[in-house]
């Protein structure tokens, strides 16, 4: 069996376990506490040198990393409830609208980035999460005019790549007080997927970690 | 023939020309002057409501955003000089490698960022620099620790898609003085590609668009 190395909270790691969900793969879940720190223990730097979550280990003991490119594994290696579709192109547009949330929204709020503009640029609680909304917001107005409108899912009838990455994602924007209802495109594929079984035992409440 | 709208020291449109380099693809360059705000008018929204380069429009008139997923076309659909490796294993890690870079430092200093933090946090021109090459030289500690010792580059013996997006960090690295002597690894994966002609086209002084 697998092993899941993630955090409850961590946008990056409910992004995999969506996807574990989809395929219907069993892990081993052991929970890495940020809030404590234990991501930067030379424990958790022997699994991942960045010091980040996830890390799925194989059961060869091989570790990968990053969720996108843990995401990407699983798609190869498990092909029931596929990720990404054949076409090219449409793959290619999943790829860069998941691009959106992974890249140019989660890492500017990333803990060790939110910990610098406090420490380094005297942010306080106010400047961090006008900081996290303003970003999250950015990428959401994009992603809001980017939609399909004839498609149950972002671009498609089934729950891809993309969704595993946008449903943590706006969990993550109610947490900042990002106004959601500015987004009805993407609350549309929200609710669709929230009814899915996988994004039910995804959910950050869900997880054993989760504080009770 | 495909159109690139890009500009001449974008690192994801320099990732861009790489690949294109690599892979033998002819393409017409259009820049789109970010220093001057080019990519805020309408005519670029429409090409990408993200406002963000490169775009790579093909003959058809469809438009692809976002540098990887990009990549991820190109490398789909031109079977010579792949970008990935067939081992699902191996392209999961170069592709984790490469989102340390396209994920993990390059957004996180993109113009947007650096207007705010100047904007809202008082940041000058000395804040910005230590504030770029924080991130960057972050990202590049662990890439450093990830390289291969066994292969010519990264983890291959020919340039992929973690090449692509290495080298053209690096070239930003140097803009923000980051002391790239502690990073023999990646100096000498940079070394292997700079001899080979598609990463001499694709450099930013070689665009039509760079001050002459």
């Amino acid at each position: 069996m697998m092993t899941l190395y993630g955090y409850w909270r961590s946008s990056a790691s409910y992004r995999v376990r969506i996807a574990l969900g989809l395929k219907g793969i069993e892990v081993r879940h052991i929970p890495v506490n940020l809030r404590e720190g234990e991501q930067l223990l030379a424990e958790h730097s022997k699994r991942n040198p960045q010091g980040y979550l996830p890390v799925l280990e194989l059961e060869d003991g091989t570790r990968l990393t990053q969720s996108l490119a843990i995401l990407d594994y699983l798609d190869a290696t498990h092909s029931n409830h596929p990720l990404m579709p054949e076409d090219a192109i449409l793959r290619s547009r999943i790829l860069a609208a998941s691009l959106i949330i992974t890249s140019d929204i989660s890492p500017i709020q990333n803990l060790s980035v939110l910990k610098y503009i406090r420490a380094e640029h005297g942010q306080e609680d106010a400047g961090v999460k006008k900081w996290s909304a303003h970003w999250i917001a950015k990428g959401f107005e994009s992603l809001e005019k980017m939609a399909s409108p004839d498609t149950k899912f972002f671009y498609t009838d089934t729950p891809m790549f993309f969704e595993c990455c946008l449903v943590p994602q706006i969990y993550n924007a109610r947490r900042f007080g990002v106004d959601m209802d500015r987004f009805p495109n993407l609350l549309r594929v929200e609710n669709a997927c929230q009814s899915l079984e996988a994004f039910k035992t995804a959910l950050p409440e869900a997880q054993t970690d989760a504080p009770k």
